[in-house]
Formats: structure tokens, C-alpha cells, sequence
């Protein structure tokens, strides 16, 4: 039985507390929050204590840390859990800095100790059927990679204001995909962006509609786009195309009813957030972690991936500044 | 070249017109109809002479007979066709009265001359696809098949009380794929049906939606049902299971766009109405018979085949009215 | 907090207690089984405790009791719990016999104890958002409606002796959906069947191959067909067509990839049996339960539910024996 | 009616042939080919005569001319029947030189006649539906626009070398599509490509796999991915997403019939050429071309319409060549 430290009570804190209490092997024993009532609430749900972060990562008892907090408290989170030989669940990113990314590398690879950076749409049972297609070559050899991701509606202007932009906080998660699919690393990266959802985005410097090109060494290439609205639901799609043929995952509906009547035939909405969508996502994702490090294996995604997916992210973010695509 | 005399320059007539156009090695010269404007508007398209359909049956120069007027006639100019030996394609049903349909066969027998059904949806691309695949076995063996037509509305009162109903009229297209695709004679039939659409259509004694379930000897079962109406387009669809799996055929849409918004995920509504919705049909169907008849080998279906799906029809309105199975 | 006691470990007895575990305001503290290692097992994971069936309905600390067992016991488990003053779940059917189900109806309206039938079906939320709708009047008044259920393969010979045949077994689940979205009482039922997917299967008197015809005293229509196997999952499929409209509920699919190569557009097979198929339908029903008895409202469906449709099972079983429709 | 003069008796000539003689109001009275058996092939079918270029451009009977002639041949034709006064419909592309069709532009305005650029994909009843449904404001603004088009397979290696190249061949109907769709002129172009399919591709110099990147001055943005090939058919998909919603056109399949198996559910391929998959789309373009002469307005799209997919598809290849983005 893998006991758990949960850091951080939010939305995504409880999701993991979630998913946790459906894998056997494993259980959530103490959380902690910086707002106590968060955790108090967590803790009543959980069947778990409340201490301070760094009370559960001094304490015996505690075999993983879920780290869930602020992206900004992620780098001395890590460190210390690292040291205190914890296996270590991290929630993307990782860190908005790729050089402090690079610090976490070090001393997670000083200590040893397992670590997993929360891409959770690799855990998504069609996302995850499509690379392991990929990988056992039933379209050949990837070609282009065609990747669209839409939010129903941008988050709040305070939140976009300090999430890094666009692409670190949003196309972050379609990089790692592209990574994920590519079976290669890009070598280049031309990123274009503008503020057509929300003219008060733009006056932040952020966009809330892009578009990025990733090519390969061997020529393959992906394309990304993302909008900050999508007013039919969370829209989430990808597609590979290759040399035999193309794999494709669509967005999952609310439900399964069609309705027709004198203007057509009409399906419900994409289901509409991420909680929803990648419900089955966030629970496989807990469950690998909790499996990989109970065989004594190393997770993946790794942190090295973290890193991997930041640097695009900043690499898209000079792209669209510069006007020009960037070498990788 | 196939000289044909078209019979009947009503819809029917100029859709075969239309279809004969399109063929290589068929040309209609003569067109006949009750109303002479439009026997003439049709010979202006079609480049042919106007003639009375006794004329054109006596024409030397005349290969084939294309029969699309009222049903009524089609008795005596079947007669008259095959004993001045052309080759005859008639409109379906063959006739209302399954005693006169086997008086046609025995002069169509003795004379010796080619004869086809207008049962066109044997010449759907998707139907004829399912057939051939089920001959080929794609699926084993037949079990269940399911059958649903749908009307975009129903037709004037004044047709309907001439129509034979519903069982004669609109599923006699519906007994005839069952037929199609069941490889295997029904045995027994059950109906029901009611109205449900228009209360006039029940006033004249005819049902406006209604439902049969077939057997056959070896225990292979069809349901098909009807309705009078349908808002969404011309509903048509085959779905046959069998031992090893499921072929069916959806509807055909307007178009391939499909909005995505607030309510979901829209495509287009059916293509409207069977003028559209079987052009293909109409087009493959005579080219078949021009084929047939230029080759030396019988067409299909045949007026046998006529006959079997009349005899279904006129059992189906005997259950209806008996509320009891019928043996066929 | 709803305290129950479940008796019957088994298969569906498992299903109960992981969706209670998910429900806030209800837990599972008692189980029963007649099997000993199986009542043990379910108690560990749901850390209740183990009793035998009188006992757990004795028991004053219990406020519920599900009743998972063999159909032949629930007669007996329903009369004690009803004295017991305990509020009731029973899955389907009730009880093979239509008097002794009514017989349970008169010991549950006696003793006033809330009563639901496990007819997980209509907490699908594809079919109860169809029949919310419906409800609703989106497809104006209903005229057919279409249901096709098909198993994957057929359960186990021994299985199939004791089941009560097909209509009693499989079909009931259609027989309350059809009364679910008619919103009206059947009057008539046809049923044809036939033993096509294991002939050892009509060796011990049941089909494996059925298709049954409802009609209402409006006039409405349902026709339901059910194969005993389906070599591409489980197929569950509800349509209904409407003055206004049509509403239908595809299948599930495994995931929402589409493959595309030299033969087509592949998409993955549907969900394979009914506990991944309907493993949300069985949690909406066990909150449903807990949330009505909570509430003091009467939960739905009800032991009438149970005894109708058991009713329609019994009348289409006539119906295959005799030949001939069967009034209701 | 109109009398049309065919130049050029290949496979886009025969096109053309074939949806006039279904126009009303238009008919191919003479046909040239330099070869002399094609243009009497034609000539038989269509039951015009044959004469040479420059005599069908200098009749008095003809009104129209209709040039499906090799590209290099286009700027000379174009000139001598702007000078004769005739209509023009010119194949795309009209030039292979920006400049080139510059100075056919001054000549078709200098003589004021009729020119229409046969861009077929603008008269795609599900590209045109999209279009005008666009301009009606169904999902308001645009911003972002997804165009995917791959063939079935390269062409031979002889045609590659003459065709101008990917950008210019192949992509100028998605440019073409991207300017139908943006409603606003694109001022920034990055193109990325690469020789996956075939390396004899690679070796003449030309990409086969390829993606461009337009941007607008608002800031709406357009992707656009092309394949020399795909295993499954003719892969032709425009997606629109806009402020209010998101219109999509999805590929048309061979025919409407679905298996179902163990290995899930299989639609047909795509259609498989251009000249199936848009056989509409020419009787369509040809229809508009007849009718807007007839009524006196500019049939659309016009000559300039041809320069600017040119310009587009010129700027890609710089854009590959320097490997930056350029403006336009």
C-alpha cells in the first residue's frame, strides 16, 4: 500500500484525491493546503490528516508526494521531496523556467527517486490507443500530425495574467502530445498568435488564438491550434496521418442521443471541461504512477519530458515575438 | 443502340428519360402520355417523336418498352408489348391484383420477351453493396433484418384513396428489399399499423404508419415499419445482422457540412425526397436493363419478383385487417 | 447518512456496492451472501460487516436493504424486509411469477416501505436524457419507436435453462424501456423467435433470436428485436420517432478512435458488456435510490414497473407459443 | 443558348463536355485538341464538330470559350479570345506566372468580356453551403480555418517535374478555398515541406508533404496541410471555426453502408478521385459560368481571383525556400 501526500486541496488536488481512492495499492493519508479550509474539507472527504507540506514530506509514513500547488511553488516542493526520498508526482508545469526545470533534473537524479510530470492527456484511453497503434506501426511511419485544442471560454484575466501565456499554460499540453506522437524530437518551431476572443487578453500581451508548426529532422510535421473559446463544448482533437494510413480520436459528446428534426440530424455538445473529459485520463494517469512505482519502474512522462514541452512553449512564445520560425 | 418507347411522361417517365440520356447505347425515340403537353414537353428534351402508345408498341424501329404510366394500365400494355415482342421495363407494382400480375407473367413467359421490375432501390449503391456483400458471406449467415421508411410527408388524399394503401403503395419497396436481402422466402407475415399522421388518411381505410414482422422458414426474421411522415428528410435504412457481424445502410444527407455550436454537433437533414435520394438508383437500374437485354440475359428483378412482393403487400393488409399472422 | 445492507455478493451485487461507494449519504455496512469467501471479499473492500441475510434485515442500525441475490429468493428477502420497515431495492425481475410479484406489491403497499426496481436502464444517461425529452415534447407526440438489443454471445446453457427464456431474461430490460418512452400502456404483443446463434440453445426450449411487436391503444408502435449474440459488443440501441421528430441513442463505443486505410473509416467496437456499458447507468440508479428514500419521495421504477413488465415478458412468450397476438 | 467552343479534349475536357450537356441553355458546338483523335472522340459524343483553336476562337457562332488546355497554352488562348470578344472559362491554374496573368487580366478588362477562373472546390455543395452560411454570419467572425487535402497518390514523376510544384499544383485550390473562407486577404504566409511519400519527389526538387500557415491582418489565422498521399481515398476536409460556432465539411464516402464486426464499425473509403468526388462541384461551376453570362453579371471566381492563389502558392515555395515567412 503506497501511502500518499497530497499537496494542495484545489480542483486539481482533488481530482487526484479522486482517483486515488479507486486504485487499489494506494490511498491519500494526509493533504495539505495553504488555505486551511481547503484542506480541512479534503481531509473530511479522504479520510486523511492535515499537516503542513513540510510536515508530510518529513514524515516517515509517507511513501509519494502528489504535488498540486501553484506552479510557483513546485521547484522548492520538488527539492525537498526529492531529498526527503519521496517518490514524486508533479502537475505540469513543472515550472514556468526551463533553467529551474533543469535544477529539478539534478536533483531528482541526485536522490533517485521516481518522478512523474501530470500530462494527463497521455493517459486518455483514446489519445493512449492512438500512440500505441502508432508505435506498433498500423499506419506506417508518421507523417502529419494535425492537433486541435479549444477551451470553451478563456479563464479569468487575473488567472491569464500570470499563467505564463498561451502557450505555457494552454499549447503545453498539445506539445507534449505532439511529442508523444512524433516518435522524434522538433527541430523547428514557428509559432503565430492574435486576441480575437478577448481584446482584454491582448492588453495583457497574451493571445487567445494561435497557431504553431513543429517539423521534424526527417520532415514530419505537426500543426497546432488553439483558441480560447469553443462554443459547442471542450474541444479536443488529433489526428496522425502516415504512410499506411490515419488515426484519428474525436471529441467525446455528452451523450449518445441524436435528434432529428427539419434542420438535421444534431448530437449533444463536446463534453464540456477538462474534469469531465479526461476523467478517465486523470484516474489512469494515478494509477500508472502508483503501478510504476510499486514495480520499482520509472513513470513517464518523465520530468525530462516536463522540460522538453516547457522549452517549446518558450520557443513558441519567441517565434510569435520574433516573427520568424525558431531553430530548436 | 436500344431504341426505346417511353410510356408515361409524368415524374417517373422523365426520370427515366433523364437515366436513359446518361447511358451509351440506349436512346429514347418515341414518347407516349394521355396528356399530350406533356408527351411533347418531354419529346422537346429527349429529341423524340410523339406517338399513342399503341403506335410506338407497333413500331418497327422500337426495342424496348418503358412502361411509367398509372398502375391500371399497365396490364394491357405489358400485353401488348410482349406479343409484339419488345422488351419491357415497368414501373412497380406490376399491377394492384396478384391474379392479373400472374396473367402477365404467362404472356410475358410465352412470349418469351425480356421483362423488369421497377423495383429501383435494388440499385442503390449502398443497398446493392449490402446484397453483394451478403452473397459474398461478409457476415455469415442472415438473422435479423431491419428495414425503416419514413416520408417526408404524406401524399394529397386524393392519391392515397387510389393508392391500393400503405402495404401496396409504400411498403411494396420495403417487401421487396426483404426479399433482396433475406436470401430466403418469407413464411409467414404479421401487421399492424394505424394513423397516426393525418386522421383523413384513416377516414379512407388506409393506416399511415405501420409495421411487419416476416419469417422465414429457417427462423431468419424482418421488421420493417413505415410512417407517412418523417421532418427530418426521406428516411431510408437497411440494416441486416447476421452470424458474423452487421451491415446497414444510413441515410444519405444533403450535404457533408456540420456546424458545431451551443446545441451541439448539426449535420444536414435527409435528401428530401426519392427523386434525389435514388437518382444513382434510377440511373444504374436502366442501365442494368439496357445491359440485360443488349447481352441476351434476363434482367432483374423479374415480374416473378413482382409478383412475390404483391403478394406481401396484399397479405400484409389481410393481417392488418384480420390481426392475425398470415401463411404465405 | 443511509446505512444499507446488501445481500448478494456476486456479480451485481459488486456493481451496488462500488456505485454506493461513490454516493455521499450512503454506505454499505452489511453484506450477505450465500457464499461465504464471497460476502468476506466484498466486506474487506467496502469495510462492512458480514451477516446473513435475516440477520442484516433484523438489524436496527440498517436503513435499506439491495437485494442482489437469485431471482427465486427475492420473494421471500422482499416480505421480510418489508415487514422489517426496511425502504427496498430489488433487481430485476421481481420474481419470475407475476402473482407472486403481486403478491410483493401487496406486502410493500402494506407495510408503506419505498420500493425500486433495478431497471438500470432508464438511468442511462443517453436514454433518460431521450426520455426527458421526449417528456418535454421535443418530438411531439410518439408513433414508433425502434429497439434493437443484441448481447455479445449468448450466457452459458446452464445459465439459459433457469433463465426463464429470452423474453424473461434479456428482453424484460426492453420491454420497461418500451413502456419507459410509450408513454402508454401496450394492449397488444406479437412475438416471433427462432434459436439461430446455438442450436443447443433450442434444444432446451428457449430462442436466441426474437422480435416482438407492441401497439398501444393510440396506436403507437414499438417494435424491439434482441439477438442472443453480436460479434462487435453489445449492442443497445433506442430509437423513437415523433410528430415533430425523431430522437435516437447510438451505441458506445471502446474509444473514440477512428482508424482509416485501403478499406475505410474504422471506428472501435462498442463497449463490450453491460457493466462497462451501463457502469453509469447502475450509479445514477443507486443514487436515484438513496436520494428518493432521503427525500421521501417514492423512487422509480416501481414494483408496478416490475410486475408490467414482467407481464409483457410472460404475454410474448404466449405470443411465440401460440402463433397468434396476445391482448393485454 | 449558348455555343460553346471546348479547347483542349482531356480528362478536365471531357468534365466540362459532360456537365454542359446537362446545363439547359448551353451546348458544345466545336471541340480542338492538338490531338486530332481525342477532339473527334469528344466531337462524336457530344455531337460537335472539330476545328482547330484559332478557328473555334474566330467563329461567329461561338459565344463562349471554355480552355482545358495544358497551362502553358492558357495565356495565348486567353488573349485571342478576349480579342474575339468571347466569354472565357479558363482552367486553373490560369498561368504559371504571377506576371503572365497580370497581362491577362488587362486584356480580359481591356475587351470587357467574361472571365471566370474554374476554381471547381468553390461549387462543392459542402464547401459553397459552408461559404454562404459564413456570409450569412452563422458562427460570426472567422478565426481559425483548418484545410486538409490529401491525394490518393503522386502522380508520375514526369508530371511532378512540369507541374510548378506542390504549392502551385496542388495547394493553389486550398489557397484558393483559405481566400473563399477568410473573407479577408491574407498578409503573411510560412510554408514547411518535406519528401516523404515518394523520394524521386525530393529528387526533382519538389516537396510531397507539405503545411503552410496564413495569416490575416486581424489576425484571423488559416492552416493548411497537403499529402501527395492517403490509403484511404481522396482526403478533402475544410473546418471553419468562428466567434459563435464551427462549420466543417467531412469527406463523402464511397456509399452510406457501415459493417460492424469484432474489429468495430468501417465505413466506406473516401471517394477516391477528383473527378467523382467533385462531379458536383464542375456541372455546378459550369451552370454558374452559363448563367452568369447569360443574365450579364461577372461570373465568380474571377481572373484576379486566379492571380492571388498564384501569388499565395509563389510566396509558399519562397517561403520553403528561405525558410521564413513572407509577407504579401
Amino acid at each position: 500500500m503506497m501511502n500518499i501526500g497530497l499537496l494542495g486541496c484545489g480542483r486539481i488536488g482533488q481530482v487526484h484525491a479522486r482517483s486515488t481512492a479507486q486504485i487499489e495499492g494506494a490511498r491519500v493519508i494526509a493533504v495539505a493546503d495553504a488555505v486551511p479550509a481547503a484542506a480541512e474539507a479534503l481531509a473530511v472527504k479522504t479520510d486523511a490528516r492535515v499537516q503542513s507540506a513540510d510536515d508530510i514530506i518529513a514524515s516517515a509514513d509517507i511513501d509519494a508526494i502528489v504535488i498540486g500547488t501553484p506552479t510557483d511553488t513546485h521547484y522548492d516542493l520538488i527539492h525537498a521531496s526529492a531529498r526527503a526520498g519521496k517518490a514524486i508526482f508533479c502537475e505540469k508545469p513543472v515550472d514556468m523556467s526551463a533553467d529551474r526545470i533543469r535544477d529539478c533534473i539534478a536533483v531528482v537524479n541526485d536522490s533517485g527517486v521516481p518522478f512523474m510530470t501530470g500530462f494527463n492527456r497521455r493517459f486518455d484511453p483514446s489519445f493512449a490507443a492512438i500512440q500505441s497503434r502508432l508505435r506498433d506501426g498500423e499506419i506506417g511511419d508518421v507523417e502529419i500530425i494535425t492537433i486541435l485544442s479549444r477551451d470553451p471560454s478563456p479563464p479569468p484575466i487575473e488567472y491569464i495574467k500570470s499563467s505564463g501565456g498561451l502557450f505555457r499554460d494552454m499549447m503545453i499540453h498539445d506539445f507534449d502530445m505532439a511529442r508523444f506522437m512524433l516518435a522524434e524530437e522538433p527541430v523547428q518551431i514557428f509559432a503565430v498568435g492574435s486576441s480575437l476572443v478577448d481584446p482584454a487578453i491582448g492588453a495583457v500581451g497574451d493571445v487567445d488564438t494561435a497557431a504553431v508548426t513543429l517539423t521534424t529532422a526527417s520532415g514530419r510535421i505537426c500543426q497546432i491550434s488553439n483558441s480560447r473559446r469553443a462554443t459547442y463544448g471542450y474541444d479536443q482533437r488529433i489526428e496522425v496521418h502516415g504512410s499506411n494510413g490515419m488515426l484519428r480520436a474525436e471529441n467525446i459528446l455528452e451523450n449518445a442521443v441524436e435528434f432529428a428534426g427539419p434542420d438535421g440530424f444534431r448530437k449533444a455538445p463536446a463534453q464540456h471541461f477538462f474534469l469531465e473529459r479526461y476523467e478517465a485520463a486523470y484516474r489512469a494517469e494515478m494509477a500508472h504512477f502508483v503501478d510504476a512505482v510499486a514495480r520499482g519502474v520509472a513513470p513517464s512522462p518523465s520530468v525530462e519530458d516536463g522540460l522538453r514541452a516547457q522549452i517549446l512553449a518558450d520557443s513558441a512564445a519567441k517565434s510569435l515575438e520574433t516573427g520568424a520560425p525558431v531553430s530548436l
